[in-house]
């Protein structure tokens, strides 16, 4: 294998222009004449004019009587006036036309009916008091919309009153998407069994045809295509040859030796960008074709999702007649150093929330593929392809992914993983729909640095003191001097040795470590539980030199647990939930306390009190308590105050 | 016809409270298992874990080739090394599983080939480089969404991903919709002619069922019901009946001799509130029976849609586990006073802009009838009930209907009201989809004097100076002293006679207003037509005492078209355009110049630079002048500049 293709790249935004203006969208889209009352949601392709007026007739607006003003002058409340019925006043209900020679309606309420075939009245009318005049609403021929107007549901009431039951439409876009690859398996033949290694699920073209069906357009997901040029051209001809506007190949858009979509899209058209100064979504294709659009999207969702956002989206849009979608921003300072590639724009995934007056951004995991660092993400920093990444606590630029309010109603969380914090997401969502607790995994230690910078609202703790054998007070002591806390015990919880089903390798406690045949995968340092392991070795004597894999870290209990089940290591140190959850043994080594760190500052906002809730909630206990390795008995209580 | 029975107020939010507290939403709604590729928008009914990891094995991240990282160490530019391929070195391609024994993978770029089967390096790779690890992005078991999760294009693809195709989903909330009313026709069977007085095409159904749809629920629109208790209780009893979660009764909810809804609702279950304290939407009932929700809404559109906004868009959020839905809002200065009856809270409907420093709201209808006033409303004023009213220019909060930056997008436009300012925002608008022009119908002098107050971007005008016969100028003058503006003509328009088709009284000129057989329609005080038909009465000595109808006024060319049409009037002063619009005779009286009055201040905004735009394109010209009755070649020309 060899590759001498280099792609020639291009700044997004020159890439996005060259795009947009390479053809006349709304022409490409073209229209159709639907009726009236499926139009929601739809876009006018032209103006529309009312055909009837609303009302169509003098209406009486009120239960009361009809009448014409000019015989109720002079009536007062000392003065009544007498009027006869069905000569000078005529009992109306709403929506009943006025009878001729009546110009004003007076309210039931107000009417008095001394004797039979009388209405007395204590107060004058005037000319259209309580009446719905003819066009009041709409007058014929006005017009009721103009060209590109998204029809919602009072547009399309309106419209039906306005006696207008058809209406021209802009079509939906349509956009046939082709999943490419020798190594997909469609996730419906995933169904009992997970691939083997070297077989991906294809999931791409549902995310892109959800991404399109949310846009206002209607995809089509055609039947994937191996990896060989010939086929994929007779498919992207294939699409071609339908109504659809756009087509999009999924994967083979880079300049490997079996990336074929920019040599077919080349062949049938016209490639007109092939690279982008952007990461994830660098490897994209934006061509042309028979007047249509072709595109070339990356294979990592997450890159794929960038070039939805930025290229298609925005011609979706163009095609509807309307502006490209433009996300709201807020100011918001990087939890830490994020730096990023010279000459490349970096679309980087965040957890955001307001922790005191700063809008906090805690970057998600970076790759390409990571679909879980958008579905978690509150919004996007763009770090500009000129600079070489964010300074911590800089305020930068952040797009909203979410509603506005979110940043207000998230509970920031940096510290040590628990899955017990899931739990809490979920109660905490379950008492209020708008909070939201976004946690990032960095270990204990981080976490209390990251209470002490202010960026966030509490952190997860199981710091042993390797000196006093106490858990995480002294820690606040030296690394929090000056920030009053509260540590709010969480739960002991139970550490032990996970390994494989059967336990194969015959491992009974940590000295097991130093054995020639075992490789540890080990957490990162910083974390609980890599203090609480280098402590009980320093204990033994065992020196982490002798110990296989020592230096293999992960970053989170189940990773851990993961790389034993897969054989990448054969023990690990971890917590019961992660072995359960896998299906690992666990030999339990010791009980820790695992607290929450919440600075006093934080303790009434309206996030913490209802943690606090949550954490008094006996069901939120009973959970916990099931999932096994916890006692819960001192859940809430408070540990320490400094 | 008698009425004994009032409505018992509750405020808008007790009843909200009242109503939203008075069933578990949740559980009304229930769960069902969809497949996962057709969860887009669902909500999750529990918590769904992952199924399996991903990636599910090693997976190089690069072209290149896979290698352990010790194998590795000591190349450098200087000092290269050479590897053994299919021995130390394997090609993989992206997505490949790492060979057993590798760790890393080197990128093709960086691979140098000295000969045949080997592989030189330059640098030296570090564990784990360009490789996706096992669980990187899933790990099995770990909570991927919590209760209550609305599912988006990301969402679903990482479901499948990591393995669930299947997912437990709230049920959408289904809505029966039973509308009521004798007087009702199906709009389909207005397709030919428009229904006579006192008959009502029946639009509301589709408007409830359309924010039933778009607030994620499911409608079902069922047949009309005619005013009889029994009729309506057993239509009511049958959408029980089925699996909707809730019922809409639409029209009868007031206490009237034919308003059967709340005596159904008491008599089938409970009446928990009947009438609430706000304006349109008075007449609310909110109920329940059988464990389902029971409303009547209003039979006013604009009622009904303040009934559906406040109760059941909430109720519907909750059956999804979502928080109420809320609005954006601003601080918005209104463009005039506001009175309001004391007692109600009214929901008045506004064009928002922003003009200079401020956001101005400008009111538009306030009739419960006029859906107009919600299709073209920018915003809401609410005036609490126990205000008197909104001060001119005090600010007020306004929640915003569109996106926020439709404020700064918006040109404010007041004053007299021409058929070519419709046209002029269609044009805009395509220009440039974000722009949107807002015009307040209310006379030339309104809109200098709005102008006067910073309230508007510009204003249409056509006053004549009776003293010197000019236009426009001596206005400005006297009105506008110390605010530069500049005066844009927008065309040379005729002003003359609408009658009816035939002209069945022989008007024939001006004169003929002064007989008694001629009744007129009048425009209001204070806009342009207004002040030309002064003058020429006084030119021709006319009194207006001896003109019959002089006090019958409309605010709009179209109206008193319609006026005259309708027969309320044999003759009106008014455009061309609104003559041939609704097919009425034109007797020309007069030309008129009509200007666009521009403050200099607003020369350069980018709604007002593009408005010049709009005025120099030969295409609205010839848009113009294909409408009759206009000379558009003094179009764009500064007329006067002060």
């Amino acid at each position: 294998m060899k590759r001498n293709v280099y792609l020639k790249m291009m700044p997004l935004d020159q890439a996005r222009e060259k795009f947009l203006s390479c053809l006349d969208w709304i022409a490409l889209a073209g229209s159709e004449t639907i009726p009236t009352s499926e139009a929601l949601g739809r876009v006018t392709a032209k103006v529309v004019l009312a055909r009837y007026s609303s009302p169509s007739y003098h209406a009486a607006a009120m239960d009361g009587i009809a009448v014409n003003a000019q015989d109720t002058y002079g009536a007062t409340q000392e003065h009544p006036l007498t009027l006869e019925l069905e000569r000078q006043a005529f009992w109306v209900n709403t929506g009943n036309p006025l009878p001729a020679g009546c110009n004003a309606v007076i309210m039931v309420e107000q009417v008095h009916q001394p004797g039979e075939g009388l209405a007395e009245i204590r107060a004058a009318a005037f000319p259209w008091q309580h009446v719905r005049r003819v066009g009041e609403d709409i007058v014929s021929q006005e017009l009721m919309f103009g060209h590109h107007h998204r029809l919602g549901p009072a547009d399309v009431a309106a419209l039906l009153t306005s006696g207008v039951f058809e209406v021209e439409v802009l079509r939906r876009p349509k956009v046939a998407i082709i999943p490419t690859g020798f190594e997909l398996v469609d996730w419906r033949e995933a169904r009992e069994k997970q691939p083997g290694p070297g077989a991906i699920m294809e999931t791409n073209s549902l995310f892109l045809a959800s991404l399109v069906a949310q846009a206002g357009g209607e995809p089509v997901v055609l039947d994937k295509v191996t990896d060989d040029f010939e086929a994929i051209k007779a498919a992207v001809e294939g699409a071609l040859a339908t109504d659809a506007h756009m087509v999009m190949l999924n994967a083979g858009a880079s300049a490997g030796s079996k990336d074929y979509s920019a040599h077919v899209i080349a062949d049938l058209g016209e490639v007109l960008v092939h690279g982008i100064t952007v990461i994830p979504g660098k490897p994209s294709i934006l061509g042309r074709a028979q007047g249509k659009a072709v595109v070339g999207s990356p294979g990592y969702p997450v890159s794929s999702w960038v070039c939805f956002d930025q290229f298609i989206a925005p011609a979706l849009a163009a095609m509807q007649g309307q502006a490209a979608p433009q996300r709201e921003t807020v100011q918001a300072v990087p939890a830490r150093r994020l730096p990023s590639k010279l000459g490349r724009e970096e679309f980087l995934r965040v957890h955001l929330g307001r922790v005191g007056e700063q809008v906090v951004a805690t970057p998600l995991k970076r790759g390409a593929g990571a679909i879980t660092s958008l579905t978690r993400a509150d919004g996007l920093l763009r770090i500009p392809a000129d600079s070489e990444g964010l300074e911590e606590g800089v305020p930068a630029e952040a797009e909203l992914l979410g509603p506005r309010d979110r940043l207000e109603n998230t509970l920031v969380v940096v510290g040590s993983h628990d899955v017990t914090l899931d739990l809490l997401g979920d109660h905490l969502k379950r008492l209020d729909p708008r909070l939201h607790l976004s946690s990032s995994h960095l270990g204990s230690l981080a976490g209390i640095m990251a209470i002490k910078g202010g960026r966030c609202h509490l952190g997860g703790t199981h710091l042993l003191d390797p000196e006093t054998g106490e858990y995480n007070v002294s820690y606040l002591q030296r690394y929090l001097k000056g920030v009053p806390v509260r540590l709010v015990t969480l739960a002991m919880r139970q550490q032990g040795l996970l390994v494989k089903p059967g336990n194969p390798k015959g491992i009974t406690a940590l000295a097991d470590l130093g054995r020639e045949d075992v490789v540890l995968v080990n957490r990162q340092a910083g974390s609980g539980t890599r203090v609480l392991l280098d402590y009980e070795l320093k204990k033994m004597g065992l020196d982490p030199a002798n110990i296989r894999g020592y230096d293999q870290e992960e970053y989170t209990h189940m990773a851990v647990a993961v790389q034993v089940l897969a054989g990448g290591a054969d023990v690990g140190l971890g917590i019961l939930a992660a072995a359960k959850a896998l299906g690992l043994e666990f030999i339990p080594v010791m009980e820790e306390r695992y607290d929450l760190c919440i600075p006093q500052e934080y303790w009434d906002d309206h996030r913490v009190v209802a943690l606090r809730q949550v954490l008094a909630s006996p069901e939120f206990r009973r959970q916990v308590d099931a999932l096994g390795g916890y006692d819960v008995s001192p859940m809430g209580t408070i540990a320490w105050e400094g």
